[in-house]
């Protein structure tokens, strides 16, 4: 039986993402994630600007793809329509891919460093939401507040999916806190609850 | 008349405003600082650890307020209404303060590390309210979710609040920001509106 070859990319993801979880990321160098993958630095630096971009390097893709869907839903649909949609797109994304960002998530809570890049990644995407439906001609604040709640509900689905206990997929637990979100916020008493204006 | 003469803390902070200001977060010495006050070094280490420990000195504060109102709203409070009794409490704090958020803020803006060192309070801030709502025995997702919600309403009320053109208050405005949240979340379509469960 052959022995499945992956490609260079891959096999330096693999052993980055190896080293990052049995020595820690600031330990490992780039010698030593070209030497396990079996390719040389050279080639390393091929597909990724540093060590932290195998970590980091899907993110340009993800808010490409949120924003896209954004952008392009039907014109009728409200602003968190137009999210639900986008979450609906990013979660096809991470199809098959629980084994890579558990591992991935596990490396990143270990490191300061990574977890300020990780919320960087995250404020970036919010803000990128907000600027799609200000293209939508949604107004402030109500572009901003969509844009952190997309965030939100990405985040909080995204760390329930990692969970080891977890086999749902990803699209269906945004689906579950989006209505969780539309729940709580519904569910203030009238003696507390804000009036508008 | 007699001339006003702050304490060496105010003093100092409204040196180190202006200096940042001026020349720039990362341009500006301790030493400098010092000087503007007319105050020795030794006196501005007495008072904060660093020269960034003047913009972020009050988030231990902030938080606190924040947490122990959410805590310590009645029983019967709803997440979201806990939530609501803690945004009031923070208002509060803002009192009279705009002029120095102002400055804050364009100071935070115009530089990447001090950008970098606010989302990480803000999501302190979430993961803590949060931490306060899982011991009002609220489940997750909803105390995750409603810890994001609380920081965002905070964040785009804040943002609406240190605009050159506004006049209200920072209480009304995380009101009325809670009030769109409730909006934007309730107005899906049913056709894109994720079924429960």
């Amino acid at each position: 039986m052959a022995r499945w070859q992956p490609d260079s990319r891959s096999r330096l993801e693999q052993a980055a993402l190896a080293l990052y979880g049995e020595r820690g990321f600031e330990e490992t160098t780039v010698a030593a994630i070209a030497e396990r993958a079996g390719l040389t630095e050279r080639t390393f630096f091929r597909y990724f600007s540093d060590k932290r971009e195998v970590l980091f390097g899907g993110s340009g893709q993800l808010q490409e793809l949120l924003v896209t869907a954004v952008v392009d839903a039907p014109a009728s649909a409200t602003p968190i329509d137009a999210v639900t949609v986008g979450l609906d797109a990013l979660g096809v994304l991470f199809v098959g891919r629980r084994d890579f960002a558990r591992q991935r998530q596990a490396i990143i809570v270990a490191s300061a460093e990574l977890r300020e890049r990780e919320l960087i990644k995250l404020a970036t995407l919010a803000a990128a939401v907000a600027d799609a439906l200000r293209r939508r001609e949604v107004g402030d604040p109500v572009a901003g507040l969509t844009g952190e709640v997309a965030v939100a509900v990405f985040k909080i689905a995204f760390e329930h999916w990692v969970a080891d206990d977890n086999t749902q997929d990803l699209s269906h637990l945004m689906r579950e806190a989006l209505a969780e979100l539309r729940s709580v916020t519904s569910g203030g008493s009238p003696s507390v609850r804000p009036s508008r204006g």
